[in-house]
């Protein structure tokens, strides 16, 4: 059995066993395991969204509305647009998925900074499209320029994480839609704001309006319920785009790509922007405890406007080595050597969560 | 912007309001509202799965464990296969959406029955792949073949739906195997056995056993939760075959392809078996109502190996029409013009759901 070649290329994924179940294996009760690896919402999710869940799985049965009626009603309202300009996928994920196979073949190209989320390279290659990186880690706008204009005939995407996935920094909205200003009209340029909530709370200066974006002709807004939202298990993210992108993406969405309480709890999380303000609120706090841990034990971090903190080590640390000695006292973070880094990130979690990880941390360095 | 030629091609999708709503507007009770359209399962699902559901979306913030190691060893065993003959999708739609992109470019072809599910040619029009039909509606075995043999350098992928939806027929196991053994090894045949668990309830030699699939080179099993588990909703779907062939699909597995809830929701309904026997009982003995109805008032259908049967008209009955007055009162059915077809299809209900079809229907003929 032969797998287009671009398939064959990639490697295959090993699923082991889920970290929770090793860590048992130290001995450890799974009520004691801190899993700050993913950048989920440490507050859980709003009350009204599980109650809307509780409400929602008794139709667990049933297919869910799959015009996403409400959902884009609701989507719309928040953000002023039309529900014509959004576009439902399985978490942000997979908008991005539709947008590499709406734009994309071998022959083409994506453009992204040289340390950014990893599904933008791994759906670029499933398709067998070429992949362009800035050398620098961060978003480097005169690094994009000059790639962009090289290479102007292949890139038909490239992608702007803002703020950036895993690192943490953001551009200013001036520098973006200068940027996007500069890029053809059969580019498109993807800008994921799935932490957005976060970084506009820290500086407004950051703020990326998609009711500006869909006045463009190329460029889409990402967004997600998994994190502000505190949705990550429930797959929910969209798309805002003028009206021709969004019919153009949404060509390859398949009915029912969200579930019926994934429905059910996005509609009912957006009426609660407390429960958001609460997680911003919480997320600023304490990630200015993991700073000053950071600044007084000489360790270098990257300033985040986010949900999590990157911490960078020296030569005479290793990443790998904090990782496993944490996971043995069953703290689960993010370790960056596979993006290249000697450095790990870190989700910032509840209070009560933050001064274990600091004290297990100080241990190690 | 432009798009991919084979995505500029395919109809933009016009997402209307949800049909509930409509129904309302027609001053009917949402809880008057009978839709048997959708092959849902109408006792719901298994108690024990919705009980792991109201557990499970207190961690909706929290991503599932992406192995689905649980998942996996549980379908292993009801299936005596091994979790590495197994891939998980977001329904068994997405498995088909893996295999079509691992398999098929715009060289490429699938081939079908002329009348079976739509996604398969959905799918492969969002490759820009060509489309063999067979001129007969059902699976016909001959025709089949013979366009097989006339276009084999091009076909690839070969669907077999067993039972078919949305007609009902099914062919016998001896059959399926017998012309899988005349396909090459690099054509993959795909038997979507989403009704399988009802089509060997009533009769055992549509059987299709997916640990004699695993031993195929070129053979993969879809299952799903949606029909027969009553989980339609959680969208949760599953190929089997060969380490080989699982191991090229999976490749396009994106990470958390499933939502949290729909992963507990799974795992606990494969330990209710109980609950698969009540629906297949309630469902063959309901299906039996239908067929009596249907003799009784000279109406052609199709004896059906499903949860659903479909009535086929002759011309001086418009399914349209009969569709369009049922919804004025209330009851949701699938038209099939959609398919070249003057049939309903009516997915078998409660007792007190199919009295009062069959009452709506008894007028309209």
């Amino acid at each position: 059995m032969n797998f287009n070649p671009q398939i064959s290329n990639l490697p295959i994924y090993e699923a082991g066993k889920p970290i929770e179940l090793v860590i048992r294996e130290f001995g450890i009760n799974p009520k004691d395991i801190i899993k700050l690896a993913s950048n989920e919402n440490p507050l859980g999710c709003s009350p009204l969204a599980l109650e809307a869940m509780e409400k929602s799985i008794k139709s667990a049965n049933l297919y869910p509305d799959d015009s996403y009626y409400e959902l884009k009603e609701s989507l719309a309202n928040l953000y002023m647009v039309n529900s014509k300009n959004i576009v439902i996928g399985s978490g942000s994920d997979q908008v991005i998925e539709f947008i590499m196979h709406a734009k994309l073949d071998p022959n083409k190209a994506i453009l992204s900074a040289g340390v950014t989320f990893a599904m933008y390279g791994i759906y670029a290659q499933h398709i067998g499209a070429k992949i362009y990186k800035t050398t620098s880690p961060n978003h480097d706008l005169n690094e994009l320029k000059a790639l962009y204009n090289q290479h102007k005939n292949e890139i038909k995407v490239i992608f702007l994480c803002l703020p950036n996935n895993p690192l943490g920094e953001c551009l200013d909205a001036s520098e973006v839609y200068e940027f996007i200003s500069g890029v053809d009209s059969d580019t498109l340029v993807v800008i994921d704001g799935a932490y957005m909530e976060f970084a506009k709370f820290k500086d407004n200066k950051k703020a990326i309006n998609p009711k500006d974006i869909v006045l463009l002709s190329n460029a889409i807004y990402l967004g997600t319920f998994s994190k502000a939202y505190g949705l990550g298990g429930m797959r929910v993210g969209y798309g805002i785009a003028n009206e021709l992108i969004i019919n153009g993406v949404s060509k390859l969405r398949a009915p029912f790509n969200i579930t019926t309480p994934s429905l059910a709890a996005a509609i009912a999380a957006i009426k609660d922007q407390n429960f958001i303000d609460q997680t911003l609120q919480n997320n600023l706090k304490e990630m200015s405890i993991y700073e000053k841990f950071a600044q007084d034990n000489h360790i270098e971090f990257i300033p985040s406007y986010t949900n999590f903190i990157t911490f960078v080590f020296d030569n005479n640390k290793n990443s790998t080595k904090i990782c496993d000695n944490l996971l043995r006292k069953g703290i689960i973070l993010r370790n960056l050597q596979s993006y290249g880094l000697n450095a790990i990130r870190i989700t910032i979690g509840t209070k009560e969560q933050n001064i274990k990880v600091l004290e297990a941390l100080k241990k190690e360095i």
